[in-house]
């Protein structure tokens, strides 16, 4: 989490203040629940909570560097502050009860701060897509001109797949959204079933199925994986801009503000810098899953191998994400589109893409397919290669006029007619 | 995908006459639809379907080397066995409309072979977690002797994970059960949304809600991670095999056959060799989730770079899950467990996991929490060393002695308290 | 490791029978060694290998059914074919000694065909580099037109990053070339270092420094990040093929074999599908580094876990980088260069690539250089939106002209000025 | 790069005001080689260097939150604090001339101080290796008892593989020392190899062989690696520490400082948390190899995707692998050893160690080995199970005393002959 790619939100989220504010929460949570179960004398945690203790994270820090450790001087610091009544606190709890649903919590309110982005991310997709719905493009595989298509059909895939990927990311908040009170080992030695699903309940979240000392991390790895899959669908859609912005190109390009300069040593550079920034960030993101994984298989009841990492990649994952939203929604909002430039490369394409048309024509006049194929290369072949036009080319050609006449060769050269089915397939994206 | 991990039905799978007659499938299944459109002379399909075409998986290979292209050499190679009438196949299609509706109904189909030795997986776990419901063991937390737990427990807490890895895995299985056939860029140019939903819904696939010239990869890459996470459970599991076996714990041992032998120079070794197989393997599954996010950002309406990753994953990732799980399951079921040994280490642990119980008594006679620490910890310390037992220890402290009566102190020492609750935390688990 | 990405030097590299005459290799070599310490009877391995053993590798296959031990399988059939004196192989031996001093010997020698096969691709690419030395092509970064380069001096780039790979592979393929004869944990305990080095230095390999059970596995790892460098050097290559062969780019093309089809839909199509699979492949070979770095942490004196990880991604990574610098080579070797088209796109550029000399010219003459930037930027900025040409505009920007007169502006447009470092760049790559 | 985890050290040399300085540096140092080349005036380096220009990191972020170019935004401070003299720095360069030098310098110097912490840890391994060179440890294979070897065995093994990490370091290294001042596309158009050779020559760094307009980043990938192969050998370190500290184990322990607490509910504990840090970081560590792979694939004279993934791995790896150097030399330095508790084990393990040395008195006797194997085994698991003592048993075996008179079978059972090359192996390894 580097300031350069960090949200304010998110920097607020992974704040020391934060952690330490929804540690205290947790204590609360569990501290009420114990009251009611009787272990704890009534209006403990009421009491504690009207002393409105603001926690010091600088004094719990120092306090660590004796103890050693977090949760304990976590505890210490506030027997400071809220004096002896604080020793209600954490009873029967290990450090992770505190720890795991703290980080339940942290882990599924940036998800919130993820999917409303995303909201973001798709109404703008929507919006540019059905405003070039029928914008036609020379549709590209393996980079070279295949059949037309529409910049809009192209905006509408890449918002069917941020779709799925907000799908996946709700299932994973779902899953990680998962607490435990249940002590060192996950038996409820000194506490219950009850208690902890009481507790739980206040701070929104479920009881782990079998905790061990802690939550199972398979929870967490889906999360990340999650987050990777959203990450990477936001790397195509920029991986597609970077190819259109390309001066080749020349069909989309960036959002280019007053005073922004592309370059120091070439001033008339509008190089597409969101774009590859997002591809290499998404690179971040992919990166947390293998570690994520790693974590998963954990010695006994817990070992803590898993806590640096996860100091680590939760907050660089989750606001990095943020931040890839915020600016890929910016970029779909901002897009600058060039119809001239789409039409000119569709020109340049030269009516090849109708091949399968004729092809098709062919094999309904009752020719067999790979002879239809081979008639049909042979002409566009010699248009490739400058040697007249691929329609004229068909036309001069014996072999092909024999079967087909010149009315129905037109036919196979509509455009209107091969994207007419674009409308419903954005209808049916949008439907979701 | 080698030999000695991959079981025969994955052999089976992945095998070029299973693809070869996957795609046929396909094939026809879209020339059937389109009869109904009236694209396609009616009856064709049932035609070709009745000439019981096995196709040659090796005169498809011989093709290929001189077309550089596998679905022309298929088709080419059908029309060489059905003739003429083959001519009717693969109308307005492109190759992928086949290759990713095969791919689909194959992944599916992994899925399900996985699903199947999942569920296996899972009666063993839940049969030997009862059977060792309330059999004690110490839990470990870092290795460290913490609080009691039972074997049963640990072994609820995997059969949980691997649950939870089933149900991933069921999504996952839902998102890839998709095809389609929309033609060179996904806009039914020579096609129709309901010709594509047709013969997909006689595969048993969903159409993709946005195709490009291939189903997005997304999909892939999401399937990928929920086999990832799958293996993560068994890695789990098996590593903690693996320390339940270290001689110098000897709680439980792999199934050893007669005739096995552990080591050409030791022969009284029995070592657990399937736990550590399944966590290499799982490092295995869980290399191909990178190059499946890698996959997701192809260019324009799509590169094939994707192409050579999946033929290499596609098989390694499944068949080597396949693998894990048959063995994982034989291994939980054959799993021998010493209840003696459970015990001896329990007493190994010297009582010291009552500490928490004696702490929370302290604290409940009044005493703060940090004190309470202190003086649990410092006769704790005193019997870790070897100067007494805990319990003596305590008794004859007199700070203790002044706030725990003997009778407190000795209901602090009660191991069945403190497993009071798995039986419930149990059927909380088997309740999915 | 499947059939299509697999050299036939590999296939054999990695078979059965040759990973079974090679442990029989490392056998007799240690017997020898031993024989001159004394502890074997003289003659003993010459007298082995005078009977042309051949091993049956199913036979072994069947052997380790039932001890579940692939060493003491070999070591039975050893002995079936071999008779009696076969008792005298493995003496004070442990089967990693056998199995890690092999592993060694195939990986190097998969080293060494990895080594040639670059060899090739280098020469490759020297040659085309010098043939295309000169002849411009306008550099692109972020995808936009920037200064000019030249087609060789891209390519000389490639044969420098692919020659760092080599370089890094020489040293990992010593690396790698390190058994161990040392027993159970690496104490010698029935051996000694003397008959260990006699015995490896046989077979070309050095002792491992200090040996546990095995051969330390940061070696293996270092080794598979070498195939991977050298990977991702091919698939930056392969990228830049990708993007030169696109419809909208046209400078150069894949070799297009007779018969060879791009498409099954749309004849007129050749696609870079060899670039495109260069790059699906670099992600394979990368996919091995993390799990072989994830085998360095075995547990204690060595855990079989990476077994299983090796057994797979040896083959796999080798054969598929082998693979790659065959494709690579032959596709360096009949690049299709267009000179025509790399003009086109120069002339498409409009000589803004020339603004920098401007820009320094107009420094020179005392002016600052962030005001310089601003006057050269609006009139690049005026010719790239299609209002006049950059060289017109500048020539009628009077705080242009005030500063420099018609000849200094036109030496800042000379081409062959700014290309004339180039052969020198060329020298000192192809020097190493 | 969170605090927790970084020394001071690593969070200066990341820090805003060292990367201007060091860009600051390369200009100055670029100006400089221009004037000896004549293209800036004599003493404009001096002149400005005299100034001691301090740069305010808070101002660049302003002018580039305008600019959007941040060595635009260095360039513009500059000359606000040089005044028009600095109009002659960055003449005929580019952006990434600056940046990419600088890189060099920044990650030469970190590796410069892992370098220097290395060589402390591995004296302190060195030390501690030759304390425990013969101190007997039951060595384990699979976690099961195998032969004896010693505890400063265990180490030296450790000290060999962090030295191997410590040489591909100083590679790796090498190969990053390495800038470039050679313009837009790196064709030197308005510079010269000369001024490049001597600029980088006064900042300690080579130029690269073939530029484009940055640095290839394979150089920065094969960086990564090394900093992840030796964070590797620390992670195989701090595995074998959590195993010997284990309380089933209890052979070795961290270093527990007074007022450290182990647990928040159980105050005796003293976890191997060190250990367990140091594996979760070895995760994230690794992690940064395959984004810094993915960055190698630059599109043609570059893109700036790799940008974002280096400002957050960059800073990350290096001060995690220094906080993790510095930690495990500490931990190497202050582990306690309890050879009691080494001697216990050994005990355990009922000399079961010893069955390779009667196998092979068996073999010599002129049994077949297999033979040999199976009347061992048939003894040892005998004592394996309860049933007497492993010499016992085989005393009493009658088959095997007919060939082993009670003189020979003592012999067997020597752990001084089985140890005695163990100072031998050491010597090997400290004579790096």
């Amino acid at each position: 989490m580097i300031p350069r790619y960090t949200p304010a939100d998110f920097q607020e989220l992974w704040s020391p203040e934060r952690k330490l504010s929804t540690w205290l929460e947790v204590e609360l949570a569990a501290c009420a629940a114990m009251e009611e179960a009787g272990s704890v004398p009534a209006g403990t945690a009421a009491g504690l909570r009207a002393k409105g203790i603001v926690l010091d994270a600088a004094r719990v820090d120092a306090i660590e560097k004796v103890t050693k450790h977090d949760v304990i001087a976590f505890l210490t610091h506030v027997e400071e502050k809220a004096g002896i009544e604080a020793r209600w606190l954490h009873r029967g709890m290990t450090s992770s009860d505190v720890l795991d649903s703290s980080f339940a919590i942290l882990l599924r309110d940036a998800a919130g701060l993820l999917l409303t982005r995303a909201e973001r991310l798709l109404r703008a997709l929507e919006k540019r897509a059905r405003e070039f719905a029928k914008t036609p493009l020379i549709g590209r595989s393996h980079g070279i001109f295949a059949e037309p298509t529409t910049f809009g059909l192209a905006l509408a895939g890449h918002y069917a797949e941020i779709a799925r990927g907000v799908g996946r990311l709700q299932a994973a908040k779902k899953e990680i959204a998962v607490g435990k009170i249940a002590g060192a080992v996950g038996t409820y030695a000194h506490l219950s079933p009850e208690i902890e699903k009481k507790a739980l309940g206040a701070l929104g979240l479920e009881p782990e199925t079998v905790a061990t000392q802690i939550v199972a991390r398979d929870r967490h790895a889906a999360f990340f994986s999650a987050l990777a899959l959203l990450a990477a669908g936001i790397e195509r859609f920029a991986t597609n801009v970077r190819s259109w912005q390309r001066s080749d190109v020349g069909e989309a390009e960036e959002p280019f503000t007053v005073g922004q300069k592309g370059s120091s040593a070439m001033p008339h550079k509008r190089n597409p810098v969101v774009s590859e920034n997002l591809c290499g960030l998404a690179r971040i993101v992919r990166a947390a899953v293998t570690p994520a994984l790693e974590n998963v298989a954990l010695w006994h009841e817990r070992d803590i191998s898993h806590s640096s990492v996860e100091r680590m990649i939760a907050p660089d994952a989750t606001a990095t994400l943020g931040y890839m939203l915020d600016r890929c929604a910016a970029l779909v909002e901002g897009l600058v589109v060039y119809p001239e430039n789409l039409q000119r490369n569709l020109d340049r394409a030269g009516s090849l893409y109708f091949s399968e048309a004729v092809l098709l024509a062919l094999v309904d006049s009752g020719m067999a397919r790979q002879e239809a194929y081979v008639l049909v290369q042979r002409n566009a072949m010699r248009a490739w290669s400058g040697e007249g036009k691929f329609y004229d080319n068909l036309a001069a050609d014996a072999d092909i006029s024999a079967r087909l006449p010149a009315g129905k060769l037109a036919e196979c050269f509509d455009l209107e007619h091969a994207l007419a089915h674009v409308p419903a397939i954005l209808e049916r994206a949008f439907a979701r």
